[in-house]
């Protein structure tokens, strides 16, 4: 059994066009593990396309898929799938996935140790079961959940204030959690690390993590993604961009591919705006703007510049990357595949 | 007397500290020609950002002096201001400018035939007064008036309905016969071509315009920028994106300056959305995007490519290329000092 | 059988909740005629709100009825679901209505004549489906489609230019038509002045109709609700507000129903920016505004006054009244209930 | 020497047309003691209108004239000013104003105890300069500062994290302080009070404070206006919006002027989105809508409201009224003038 690893164009938040490449290669929807999807909402707390594409995939998709869609093709970047799916037919091809959700997360303890510790148990039993060493991982996805106005004020009525009352800044606080339990689990930092990552020391950080947030659900859906011994022609890199012009990291990283004979298939990556208000001393305006929120600033930018990098726009771009690389960066994994 | 080009970061709208900048080199404000900016606004119809900086600028400077202020910062961009500046103490230095400005655009001309002949014929003036060919030039850089809702009103109250009624729409057609008349201007294009520019027809293009409309001007205001044969060490190449991914372009010309032991001063690239809905057959949501104009997404996307190329966010990008460059590209122009 | 009117709120696009509304009094899914919601998308474009309830809504209800999703709950408004249900165990209740359904509208034909009388017929079916004269009709409410960019691009290769390139601008086309469709077959205006109407004479307007816009359909989605000289406990009445400001009309017909002992089930009003840039006198800026459309700003407005005078936010409150009222005014149609 | 108050309408931030209106009542430039003004701008962090509002008025006005510019015009709401002016041609008014400007906020203290207590002080002194009890009292006027990146960059390399580092978010920090600083100054709470409602408790409040914050000052400029005994024509009074649906509390304010033969000259609102995400028990979206920040909805719909009341949208109504009425209500004060 092989993991295949398939990327499609999508018409709109609910369109399963994709189960068509999916089919092209033999496959059911039945086979796949993971869904992973950009979709044209805003990314932010009321982007309902989110919602809409996971309903819509929800219905076709086996009960033990995950789905993480991520709002937000902001510029160049354009809605798609990217479907992770088990090939029978397949000997082992040098990419191994495994997915897993965590319990719902409960409202107070969104944002704090719990939920981190929540999403550490989870990664690590998936990459146990994948018989991997942390080493091998290449990337962590996860949706994890948000706070509405109701349920900052259920926290407030139960008598233990939110991790933020702000429900956009909330986004921020689930992600940061999130990322810190993968680093947790990867042994990227120990737990007194955490702690502090916790409490806002930008200087622990996963470099494959990559976790957005939605209101659509309540638990964590978690894609562990790792290299495999056992060889096949699917490999993946990850770098760890320094700041939002890091494309030097990058392209070095599409030249390694290159020179290997690779066929990129998708690039994964995570963004923000440097939380200092400036990139290398010029001051950016992104936190400043009360028109549109910094996340969206953010994917448009880095996803233009990596659009630009390898010629096509259906990437994961995804923004808010705290605890996912240094301040003002963020990890970017590459999916691709050599001649057999 | 030779041209000084000056690159300084603003701290807003309204901060001068650019003109420090101008007296460490020993200039006063009296020996601007040009204040070029890029201001942190929509760059919109209500970015009163360019209002101010106008505003302010227009204060300390010489009447004879134009101001071009463009709105919009998205993403890694970062404000500042260009200068352009009579060096007497100085001989030729490799570029030459010349301003000018047109007479008030009428509203009802406005986006028409005529406002392209006002500008084709000072564009045309001023290439003169330069004595170089058009095949010289580098860059025109162009900022026209838009149309508010009191203005389309006025218009209708004339009896001749303006050219839009959405004041958004407004820019693109300004844009558009501004840049139609520099093609004219500079032979790119001739009469008939202009006008079935006018009526839309996308494959007539000025490969060296860069035109932004605002709100805070009633004429236009032309920057002519040329290299001249009687040399020194600042130099100017310019190059057309043919779509918001072309990477290469720019890197061509980077690399090449590169060779020739040049350092960079300044980009100026007019970008936008492919009015198709999609860039190398992927689909693009700028254009559906109803919370953020499309001008915005392009800005942020094409700025986070060339930001991402020189490793600096202060660069004058633009949106709106209608006549400047193929649909969904642009021209990119990059003055740059070669050691003496 | 007898109609029944029942407004609920929703948590969400996805909630089914108000069927438990509906169920408390008596009546099953299945006896739904039509669904009309207020969703909290941004009523523009790209609202996949819209689009999510309708999905979800229709997955439950019978085939035969429509859904009317009207994306937007700016400020004060609150996010519900009205539905108008047949009522076996009920004689006649003193308010009648009928849906239906046209053929999907062709893109090239999207506000233009052949839409507006597709409108027309299915309204003049409607209404005599009812017995009742066009004097009787209280409201008809009408979802119609939009351009999208691929639709847009469509009618270009089928060499009719859409009506519009924006696709914001094609919503406002899409209503219009709608409209004067609807006032067509009311006897509000003849053919000729339908005409004169979709070339933008806003004297023409039909003073029931509520028509919005979407990208969730293709067809049009219509309801006609007429009082029935059979008598009952439901009565509507409707009343045309002037411009923005319009709180008089408005109070005027709360007054009246009050003084018949009417209690107030729901309200349904249309609301636009006065294309002039003015009410009154005064300047607004929801035209030159850049970061919000009109149509938003509009809903805000005249919901905040709506939803002031009755005490209550879950008003069906919809923006965009091409055709609909006189130029920067609306009509509104109040459902209620007087004792038996 | 008595007080008098002109409204007139502004066709742009940078429009000094009301000093026309001025001159006509045979007023100079250097007899206004405020200039209170609404402008076209979001409102927030990022609202240039207000500081060219602030630039241009600054250059007309005498040094000890204060100027309030609140961003934010949203719906049928139109951009004016309001003029406090000393007329030495008049006796006592009625109605008298002081004005005066606090030391600059230093960063670390904004939005906290020490810029509440300056605030106090300053509020203190003017009363007492117009000799009237705070009884007296009907309007305070605050224009106060906010935090930029830069400004909580600067307070965490000094030592003490800013108040908040979302930079929104520092605005409604500020607003807190300065009300909390009037109700202290008043009599409306005790210093436990103010630190109770510092530290979030929404009960303490001002009945006639109204706050805006901007980034265009960086010290409080201050407006109290009083009732003064010995008579006049003009006149003012205040109720307390208990929420945002609270019209029967502003139109029995306004009855009671009708009664009185009064001609309204303005009203001063504050308004807010009900932090508990409801409205009278009905769900609102202001707080989950990413696209739209909350002050923007909330103008836009009180603002509906009272323009319908009293038919006229050059209103000063502000939005985000912490610690200035009851939480998701607000003040209002009405001007007005009885014939002599």
């Amino acid at each position: 059994m092989g993991l295949r690893v398939i990327k499609a164009p999508t018409r709109g938040p609910d369109d399963l066009g994709p189960l068509g490449a999916l089919e092209a290669i033999g496959l059911a929807p039945e086979s796949v593990v993971a869904m992973v999807a950009k979709s044209e909402g805003n990314g932010c707390v009321n982007d309902f396309s989110r919602t809409l594409a996971a309903y819509v995939w929800g219905s076709v998709l086996p009960a033990s898929a995950i789905t993480v869609v991520s709002g937000g093709t902001e510029g160049v970047l354009s809605p798609h799938v990217t479907l992770f799916a088990d090939d029978a037919s397949q000997a082992a091809t040098g990419l191994v996935a495994a997915v897993g959700r965590t319990a719902a997360v409960p409202y107070p303890e969104l944002g704090r140790a719990a939920h981190a510790r929540l999403v550490a148990e989870e990664v690590g039993r998936l990459v146990g079961s994948l018989g991997v060493s942390p080493a091998a991982v290449r990337l962590v996805l996860v949706k994890t959940p948000l706070l509405t106005s109701e349920k900052v004020s259920a926290c407030l009525a139960a008598g233990t204030p939110a991790v933020a009352t702000d429900t956009y800044e909330s986004m921020a606080c689930s992600r940061r959690a999130a990322a810190l339990g993968i680093a947790l689990a990867l042994g990227e930092c120990n737990q007194e690390q955490l702690d502090a990552g916790l409490a806002g020391d930008a200087r622990i950080w996963s470099s494959v993590a990559s976790v957005s947030s939605g209101a659509e659900l309540e638990d964590c859906h978690i894609l562990v993604l790792a290299c495999h011994p056992s060889g096949g022609s699917l490999r993946a890199r990850h770098v760890v961009m320094k700041d939002a012009l890091d494309l030097p990291a990058v392209a070095g990283m599409l030249s390694a591919i290159e020179e290997e004979g690779g066929r990129l298939i998708q690039l994964f990556a995570k963004v923000e705006a440097d939380a200092t208000g400036s990139v290398r001393g010029r001051r950016h305006t992104m936190l400043t703007d009360s028109d549109i929120h910094s996340t969206r600033h953010a994917r448009a930018a880095v996803g233009g510049m990596l659009a630009g990098l390898v010629g096509d726009g259906c990437l994961y771009v995804s923004a808010g990357a705290e605890g996912q690389g240094p301040a003002g960066g963020g990890p970017v994994t590459a999916i691709y595949e050599v001649s057999a």
